[in-house]
């Protein structure tokens, strides 16, 4: 079983630059990661983009279909930042028939200490190789079908919601 | 859905003696985990033992074999040492029905900086919530039915085997 | 020998707000990282403020002055932020005889993997114990008299220069 | 000004072995630390030996005597195991006139999460530049002059005490 990662930033990438003291992107960490959660998962990685997913226009939720559509995989693991992951989510299945597609992100980036992604892509990856065909959200540990997810942002967690909240 | 962690220590929670130089185990790190990983998972953690899986006898296994039937929740995941996970996993295959089971562990300890444990420990909860019942072992971000696993111990993976092997 | 450790924020003390996706003070982790570092000295540690040193004002160097001043101690560390570090380190130069200080700060917050925090913090206690009545700004490993040092911006390290440059 | 630093091994460069579980020497994390601390200092790093000093016999001690001797720096940070550091310090105090060398090691290995070294390593190499003529070892963020120290191995620390206690 194969499983394509495809990678969109997000606060899971993110990384601080010393010289400016803000946060930015460079390259990707998900194969670090993967090597230490000593993954023998066949898994192929992409870099689709490196944005914040606050900054996410039409065209890059249409890139990031298209990616899906186009890869030979029929599971798929997309690392996403997470304040529109929902939506992005909900585009997707909209748009992808016949595949799983599991969003992840992170609330603190990997490369800081205290940060959730080594757990959440766990959780990610296992959820993409059980799920039947649809879109779903992973994470705290849990998962969320698209379209009945929200991130409440006060705390800084996912929940059930109806569509459209 | 509620999941049970029943801990009973392995590699997964060795900590670094600085009096001695030596690894041994202390607390738990089930707890700090959970809060890294940001679960909201309805989870009850039980420490059951905490020993190096290598000395386990027959009674240790007849204790898990013990927890897993007594507590109410029908999913559950033992955090063990790796060196005899699949054989605990055997003895539960053929002892608790009915119920979804998914042991994972650590090559190496999570209180030192390479961890694959955080990894892991998402990775099983997640099997853990969309398995049917049976025994699993998770590790390697794949899972494996009890039964058919073993520890290749030249590489430090675990691989699919038959039965007996 | 006593020593105080004056904290005035900086990098040093800086963290990840997870909320906001932004860079925020919280408590300092000076106690957490003399602790880390297994740290025997009579050390005290006081919280000035916690501040970016691109926001100091006037106002601010007195009070560090006036702290100076004030504490029993003639050995002083001061935690700063490293981009005007050298302009505090002049004040206190022409404001403060008959004591050893020693300024220092990091380029990666110390609640992040890659910090040189730890590394200064050795560094600028082990100056403080040794070095002659003066101010000091201690980095990259070594120590700059006050008047003779200026951060390089560009490659983001400290490096002699004569003063007023 | 030159400094050379000396590997002999000890805790400060043990990592985890995760195929049998036990603790190990592989590649000094000298470089490593150095890079991390954003080090300026102009330093050569030579790996003279990699051992727990509780296995150094006489002709380990003679090697680092020599090494002291050989090397064209007046200036020597030596890493070294804690249990025996105050012996190889009286041996070297003994037989090294003329130059300033600071001892230091870790009561944690650098590898794992929690240790002491980066804060060592910054406190040595800063004694290292300033103590004149004389042998020394630094740790707990002190300095001891040889001879007039001891490990308490009781609570893991250095304390003064009079020579051959």
């Amino acid at each position: 079983m194969s499983i394509r990662i495809i990678v969109t930033g997000g606060t899971f990438d993110k990384e601080y630059d010393e010289l400016t003291g803000s946060l930015r992107f460079r390259e990707t960490h998900l194969p670090e990661m993967l090597r230490r959660g000593r993954s023998m998962l066949e898994v192929q990685v992409d870099v689709l983009m490196m944005i914040d997913s606050l900054e996410m226009l039409h065209h890059h939720r249409q890139q990031i279909v298209e990616a899906c559509v186009r890869v030979p995989e029929s599971r798929i693991v997309i690392t996403h930042g997470t304040d529109t992951m929902a939506e992005t989510a909900q585009v997707l299945a909209a748009t992808v028939p016949g595949k799983t597609i599991v969003l992840t992100g992170a609330m603190v980036p990997y490369a800081f200490g205290s940060s959730d992604g080594l757990f959440n892509l766990g959780s990610a990856l296992s959820f993409a190789q059980i799920l039947p065909a649809g879109v779903y959200l992973a994470m705290n540990g849990r998962y969320f079908a698209a379209g009945h997810v929200m991130k409440n942002r006060e705390v800084g967690v996912f929940e059930e919601a109806t569509q459209g909240e």
